[in-house]
């Protein structure tokens, strides 16, 4: 049986019914130790204020959701670019985040060129480092699912990730956030989490619905899908991993619209049953 | 530019407008050399007279969509997905079509795992390749996007592709299908194009919109979207592919809801344009 101390639920489960306040203490009510945290909400409340609630709540944040976004050619666009991802860097280190879930942004249709991006990109992530290492926080590179690669990410697989890791060398700062809904369907998924290791920082749980009808927001309740997700949890733990787990459920068509106390509630046992 | 006569037009992209008859008759009035063929919309014509009336035409078939849906772990459905695979092959034959596309089926539900799945197709596609063999048909294994994964096929990638067609070493039966839209985002993509050299025998090109909004039908006409086509054809060429370019738009908010022969004069001048 899983241990109920290592679940982290992530604001983005119950976004469109509780803004933080309300989540923090929703979290507290329900026994929840650990929370991922989105970086509109945080925004929205202010992040002094935010970070005050989330420490007096006795709160683990494991990570804040998200920075990065640099993958425009135009070097204006990326100076400003840069700014927002310090100061998303900064955010995380106040709320005292484990990590910052970094997405490179999407494909620029100025370019249309994958290399050239991720090339660029890994430039700007090189040179982000310093930064980074001085807060004291480690930045997540997250693989999205491929169909988000057109408008939010270019770190389509696992590998990527990887291949980033072992170029950037800086292992101090760099880490990999795992999300079965996001690589679920990879053939080199296994090969990919054992040479990943102990780089794994952050594991995200969401199932994928048979029926899925949506891009972005259709993320399924652990068991609903189609995803091994025990199997997926035995590979990253086998590679080392045994931090948090943390659901992420962005659901527009169904658990946004639930009571979030109905929704926690649902979590809690799905991942003792289907995690 | 493109030699015109490698323009082959699928009948997907205008499928909302045009029984089989109106498509055939369509492509001849636009000169239109070539076409791939709905299984659905031959069904409806009646296949003995949808191939009287392409080979009428004059129009080079290069391929049926689509077959297989062998994903089943169940035996008895198993048969009966065998039967339907072989009936559309005897179908493609009939009306002398270059390929048949090949598509695996998804996830089953019942037991969730992609090794087992894949060996489970696998074995099904040696197990027809006799049939296949003597129909004088060749089965274009087709990758489609890693979003369909869950609900139509498994081989999500052209490495996947390849490495059925090593286990399969049936080079007269099988080859590959490549369509841009599929593959554009993967890392890989140049090394498993050459990789897969003369087995590509179908190049289906649409395009990836930035703000694409549907799993499977919101394909952008080439040239709207992210995609760099043409050096995914100089890539498909510096692999000796030589044959047809497939436009292929399943779009059911946009070119779907236009007049067909509008549609038609687009995508010519797109061919020269944009690909």
């Amino acid at each position: 049986m899983l241990d109920f101390n290592r679940l982290c639920i992530h604001h983005a489960t119950v976004q469109e019914r509780w803004t933080m306040p309300q989540f923090i203490d929703g979290m507290v009510q329900h026994g929840v130790g650990s929370v991922a945290v989105l970086r509109d909400k945080l925004a929205d409340c202010g992040v002094s204020e935010g970070a005050k609630r989330l420490e007096d709540a006795g709160l683990v944040v494991t990570s804040l959701c998200a920075g990065g976004l640099v993958t425009t050619p135009d070097e204006a666009e990326a100076v400003r670019a840069m700014d927002e991802f310090r100061r998303a860097i900064d955010e995380a280190a106040r709320i005292k985040a484990g990590s910052l879930m970094f997405v490179t942004g999407g494909v620029d249709p100025r370019d249309k060129n994958l290399d050239t991006t991720r090339k660029r990109v890994l430039e700007r992530l090189a040179a982000i480092a310093p930064h980074a290492r001085s807060a004291g926080l480690k930045i997540a590179l997250e693989t999205l699912h491929p169909m988000r690669c057109g408008a939010r990410s270019l770190i389509s697989t696992l590998a990527t990730a990887n291949d980033f890791c072992d170029a950037l060398a800086d292992e101090d700062v760099f880490g990999i956030a795992i999300d079965t809904y996001a690589v679920w369907w990879d053939p080199a998924l296994a090969a990919q989490i054992k040479r990943a290791g102990r780089r794994i920082i952050n594991f995200h749980v969401a199932d994928w619905l048979h029926d899925t009808c949506d891009l972005r927001l259709d993320r399924g309740m652990p068991g609903d899908g189609l995803i091994d997700l025990p199997g997926i949890r035995h590979m990253v733990e086998d590679a080392g991993y045994e931090g948090y787990i943390e659901i992420e459920l962005f659901s527009a068509r169904d658990w946004w619209k639930r009571d979030p106390d109905e929704v926690v509630r649902i979590v809690k046992e799905r991942y003792q049953t289907a995690v």
